[in-house]
């Protein structure tokens, strides 16, 4: 992984009729997004959940790769009909949608020649000039064309994958992150939160995100940053706020 | 709700830096779905997630609103700094972003007047001319400003409130499923699957989803269609499929 001490992004692409359907809970988009910030210090910036239709597929992969300096996208590299991510990359960056002749080894000693057949041959196909992105649960490879890097759907094969994209990725700043719960409600804390987030406005995030537990009401504050100075400062201006409002802070 | 028989879409608007981070896991997006095409007859064709960036809402709203039917957004309109898309959709469609009346007599009521502080007032600012969709467990109400409606981010409230957006949508076509589980692998019957897709091309929408349980590898086939009867048409070839191919079926 070559390093970088700047802010590096990416976006991520779901593409999926079952996901926007409501058929399927989506749970990549939560673990590329944690993975890209803890491991390569990546902030996701946009994601988009979009059907399996090549023009739709063509004009996102456009925008987001154009927008962000990664785009990784979720699904439609299977064998079936309704597989079509890997044809509509090609057509989005008018290259060749062809065998990738690694590719197509790995899954001819996979299956076995007798076994290889159309729908597996299908998963070797890529758009030219692709590097693979090798996959030690089920074999078919994901791939990475320009700075477009496209995984399977299936939550547990992608996690096994998610590693071997490393070596493509420029590593960015890490954002650090700090929590602070209190037993409150947001409304009680809403203006002096804005006063410390106007304080540090250029260095952390604060966001504010109130929960149920156990029958109470409370506040998760979530302060996020590249500097952890600034961070620990933050996090000692919020448990003032609560001393001095009386509220009960807790771990979770 | 009104109704007409004819294709209704919409979009839907995940506003919050907790879930780009990967911090929270969304699940508004499966029931907004779900119930949009259960209840509603309509289909989400397209979900973007984005960060509490004022400049970057204004312009996924524009963009979502003019694209399709409706838009759902959901966070940023609780009473803390980073609650900011009812102002942010103010901006988009250039209205004042000022006190609903009756979103601010709901609050004063619910909080009493004493307690009703700035940033619980903040809750009742609007888009002019919004009209409001009523919370019945928190209160602050959401609202459809032109054909965009604001929820909340957590999901109780959400749930709680989807029914009032009722009275706002022209109810479309519902979209029938069909799912037929298989146990075997999708590159067994990729082939098959191709034609019968091919042969309904312009009414049943088949898509093909790999999963493990209990051990076992399978397969679900879901063919989705606005046609009862081209649905079940499609639903019979694929168990012939099955039989040909001697392959299991099961339900879950």
């Amino acid at each position: 992984m070559k390093k970088k001490n700047k802010k590096v992004n990416a976006a991520i692409l779901i593409i999926g009729n079952e996901i926007l359907s409501g058929r399927t809970q989506d749970k990549n988009v939560s673990f590329i997004s944690n993975w890209l910030n803890l491991k390569c210090g990546i902030s996701v910036n946009e994601v988009r959940i979009i059907p399996d239709l090549e023009p739709v597929i063509v004009k996102n992969i456009l925008e987001l790769s154009n927008k962000f300096h990664y785009v990784f996208t979720t699904g439609g590299i299977g064998p079936t009909h309704d597989d079509i991510t890997a044809k509509s990359i090609s057509k989005a960056f008018k290259v060749k949608y062809e065998y990738h002749k690694e590719a197509f080894k790995i899954l001819e000693n996979y299956y076995g020649k007798s076994k290889f057949n159309d729908g597996r041959k299908k998963m070797a196909k890529m758009p030219r000039g692709s590097k693979l992105i090798y996959n030690p649960s089920s074999a078919a490879p994901g791939f990475i064309t320009k700075n477009v890097i496209s995984l399977p759907g299936v939550p547990s094969i992608l996690n096994s994958m998610i590693e071997n994209c490393k070596p493509y990725l420029i590593k960015g700043l890490k954002v650090h992150s700090k929590t602070l719960n209190l037993y409150t409600v947001e409304s009680n804390i809403s203006k002096q939160l804005s006063i410390i987030q106007k304080k540090y406005k250029s260095y952390v995030d604060i966001g504010s995100y109130p929960f149920f537990r156990l029958g109470k009401i409370g506040v998760s504050i979530v302060a996020r940053s590249t500097s952890k100075i600034k961070l620990q400062k933050t996090k000692t201006e919020l448990i003032k706020l609560a001393k001095l409002k009386k509220i009960k802070t807790f771990k979770i």
